[in-house]
Parts: structure tokens; C-alpha cells; sequence
């Protein structure tokens, strides 16, 4: 899968992708990822390609036709009009589903934002999906671009040395992944969970699917209407609810742990 | 205020945070970074700090002991228990306002994790707060702590070269930002809306704030309920709705796009 990102700062993109899965990708040739300067497209001896805003207001504007010529660079090159997304907290949010259905592309246009947007008029023109990382303001779209290449790469066959990884992940079935414990087995006094260690293959699946469940119903219970339980699972589920009553919230959480800290 | 990084890729955080806005409040000494590499506390000569889960599965795990150690590092140079940001899918989702929370920490601390996350039982001793950007599942949690840097340092004092930049955005009231527009003035045959040239600030305001209404009643709607409209703007909140009730579903404008291209 190709990547294209028009950016102000590709060095800043080339440097965060160049690490770890998505750089061992990039190295074997299973992703391409092609950066794009729109300052090089400025127009102008001095690179310049933002203005004030019409209407007044703080902050500078990326203008429409910098953007614009840097992207019929891109289409141009590929010989055919390319899916383009423009990173905004103004789009629909970003989604694992979502993911799943950018991965199909075979190349993706990314275009980043900066200061205060870009000129309306350019994004008329070139843009097919305005998408959100979440609901807060960042310095640009750099960050957002990246978020979303990662993890759409993981998608890509082959990105991830083992295909099952990505199977049993955090929203790939509406829930929460279930804990993880690694060697030694006792550690400065807290032992694994004696499940885990029995061997027992159907034993250990079962306990994780309940931890799955039981934290999803704690912490992400919006996620669990689109959830696909069995009879029994829902009957788990219920109780769950039920013990949870009582419990704390789990927006308190942290500020308990922090409370005990502060007694220390 | 001041970031510490544990991850075991620093310079991946170091080079994605020191460019731009951020950048500059570094080297001003508004912000403060510090990336701790998790496997300098490896506690063996091949720097490792994962091995297998307990009761199998794919991919590996962090281990306790070198996360520990090194968010023991952080704490024992700051001199008190720090506020500690556990990156990862099972968490709390982000959002402008808990970034406001978190923007009145002195010194703040987050943990990247990598592979398939990281021992449970050193989460329960260090953690405080479990954050996840959004529901997709990412390599590891740098890019996620250098969105929450991004987004916190904005609302630093002094890091924004103007203090209204941050008031007028997306989600800061709960309603997206309007189109913004720079010179020329016709680009491409395409007009700046008159008003926005009109100067006629009050006139300028209005139909801004409209705008920014008409598309948050189209694009995200669920965040209007938040939102603190006048009894006139919920007239026309009201008139917006009706005339989308015709209108196609946002999630498709992008597919129309696409379509209107292959057409080309």
C-alpha cells in the first residue's frame, strides 16, 4: 500500500515512520510512503503559503492553490484520481472499521493541515473524506497522518509478522483486550494468575474472554452494544453490572491511585 | 510544564515533538521534554525487556521490572509521586476538556507501550491514568503521547503566539470551527463569501458562528447537546436540521466525491 502526505513538514512524518513495524514494512517494501512539501509548491521565491483569513482573526490560513498543485502532483503521477483525506477536527472520526476500510486502497492521500485550516475552496475541490482522530485540537495534521497510516498498515497482509495479533486486538470484536502478565511468574509480591499458568488452553481462553468482557462492561460499556456475546457471556455480563453498582467509577480511578501516592 | 517519556523509541518522540509550535515552546523553555529509554533498565546485557505472555498467544510482553525501574527513575529525580499516563486502547478516551485537566499538571509522565502491551501487574503499582487516543488499535503508544503532548501544550500559557488562537476552536464550545478562507480573493473561479469582505465585524461574527453551527448539526451532531446556543440559534439550529432531513448522510460525501472522480 502506497502512502502520499502533503505536508509542511516531511521530514517530521519520514522520522515518526521510519521506526519500528511501519519502518520494517516500509524497509521490505509492503508499505510506500512518499512525502510531499507543499511549500514546494509555493509559487513564490520566499516558500511562503499562508495568509491572513478573510474576515480577520488570529492566525494564518494555508492557501488553496500551494495545496492544490502539490496534489496534481500526486494524482498526476499515479495516472488516476486517489482517495484523499484531509486530517481536521471538523471530519467523522477515525475508527478501527474505518481502517479496515481505508486498507483496501492501494494508495492513500493524506493531506495535513496547519495554523489555523486550509483555504475551504482547495478542500472542495480535492478532498473525499474529512476524518478526525478524536475530539481535541492539535498543532497540525502531521500527527493525526501518522495515526492514521499506522494503523491502517497493521491492516496491510504481511505488516505484522503474525497475522493472529492483530485478530485478538482491543475493538477488533467490540471489546477491550484482556490483561497480559509476562516472567517471573511472582513479582515483588504480586503472582500471575494461576489460570495462565495451568496449561489448559480452553481454561485460559475462557478466563480471558470473561476479563475481556468483565473490563469492556467497566470501562468501555458504549462499546458493548455492538458486542457479539454468547447466552452465557451475556449472563456473565449482567452480573457484572450488577457488582459494578457499587463499585467507583472508573474516571475516579486514577485519581484514587494518585490520592495514595500523595500519602506516601 | 514539564513531559517525561518512558518508550522504547525516544527518538521517535524527540524528533516528532521538536518541529513546529511544540518545537519552539521547547526551545523557549515553555515546555520541558525528558524520554527515558525503558530498555536502559533492562537489567541484562542484550537490553531485553520482553518475553512471552503466560498462557500463550501471540506476540510478546513487556515485563515488569524495566518499566518499573525506570518510571522509579522519573519520580526519584522529581522527588514526589508524578501524575503517570499509560497509553493504550483499554483506557479513558482523550478529549480537549481532559487535556485541559491535565494541561494543570507541573510535570507529567507517560508510558508507551509496544508489542501486546505490557505486564498488568507493574500497570497496578505506577499507573494513574489510563488513556487511549481513540478506538484503533496502533504499533505502540509513542504517536498516541506525542498527541497528547501536542494537544497539552497548546494550552500552555505562551505556547500559542496568540492567546484567542486556542478560544475559537473545535470542541472548545462544543461546536466545530467555520470555513476559513485566504487570498485571492477568487481562486480558480471560486469566491470568498462577501461577507468575509464586507468588514463588517459584527456581520462577520454571525454569520462565522452560523456556520460553525450548520456544520456541526451536519458532521457531529452529537456534540450539540453540549453546545450553549442563544434562543436564536436554536431557531436555526432547528431550520438546519429540517433542510438536511433530504440532504445524503455525510459518511457518504466522500464516496460521492470519489464517484464524481472515476467519472473524470
Amino acid at each position: 500500500m502506497k502512502f502520499h502526505v502533503l505536508t509542511l513538514f516531511p521530514e517530521m512524518i519520514e522520522n515518526g515512520l521510519r521506526t519500528s513495524i511501519t519502518g520494517r514494512a516500509l524497509e521490505k517494501g509492503l508499505l510506500s510512503l512518499d512525502t510531499v512539501n507543499i511549500r514546494d509548491f509555493a509559487g513564490n521565491k520566499h516558500g511562503k503559503v499562508d495568509d491572513y483569513p478573510y474576515g480577520g482573526g488570529a492566525g494564518m490560513v494555508m492557501q488553496a492553490e500551494p495545496v492544490y498543485a502539490a496534489h496534481q502532483y500526486v494524482t498526476a503521477r499515479a495516472g488516476r484520481p486517489l482517495r484523499t483525506v484531509y486530517l481536521t477536527p471538523q471530519g467523522r472520526t477515525f475508527h478501527q472499521e474505518m481502517a479496515e476500510e481505508f486498507a483496501k486502497e492501494e494508495e492513500l492521500v493524506l493531506l495535513c493541515g496547519h495554523y489555523e485550516g486550509i483555504d475551504e475552496r482547495v478542500l472542495e475541490e480535492i478532498v473525499t473524506d474529512f476524518v478526525s482522530i478524536g475530539d481535541y485540537v492539535l498543532t497540525g495534521g502531521e500527527l493525526p497522518a501518522m495515526v492514521m497510516i499506522d494503523t491502517i498498515s497493521r491492516l496491510v497482509e504481511g505488516v505484522l509478522n503474525n497475522e493472529t495479533s492483530a485478530e485478538f486486538e482491543s475493538f477488533h470484536d467490540s471489546l477491550l483486550e484482556y490483561p497480559q502478565y509476562s516472567r517471573p511468574e511472582v513479582w515483588r509480591g504480586k503472582a500471575v494468575p494461576p489460570v495462565l499458568l495451568s496449561g489448559h488452553h480452553g481454561n485460559v481462553e475462557k478466563w480471558r474472554r470473561e476479563q475481556s468482557i468483565r473490563r469492556t462492561a467497566k470501562w468501555r460499556p458504549d462499546l458493548l452494544e455492538k458486542a457479539d456475546l454468547t447466552d452465557k457471556e451475556k449472563e456473565l455480563l449482567k452480573k457484572e453490572k450488577e457488582s459494578l453498582k457499587g463499585e467507583e467509577k472508573w474516571d475516579s480511578i486514577g485519581e484514587k491511585n494518585l490520592k495514595n501516592w500523595l500519602r506516601m
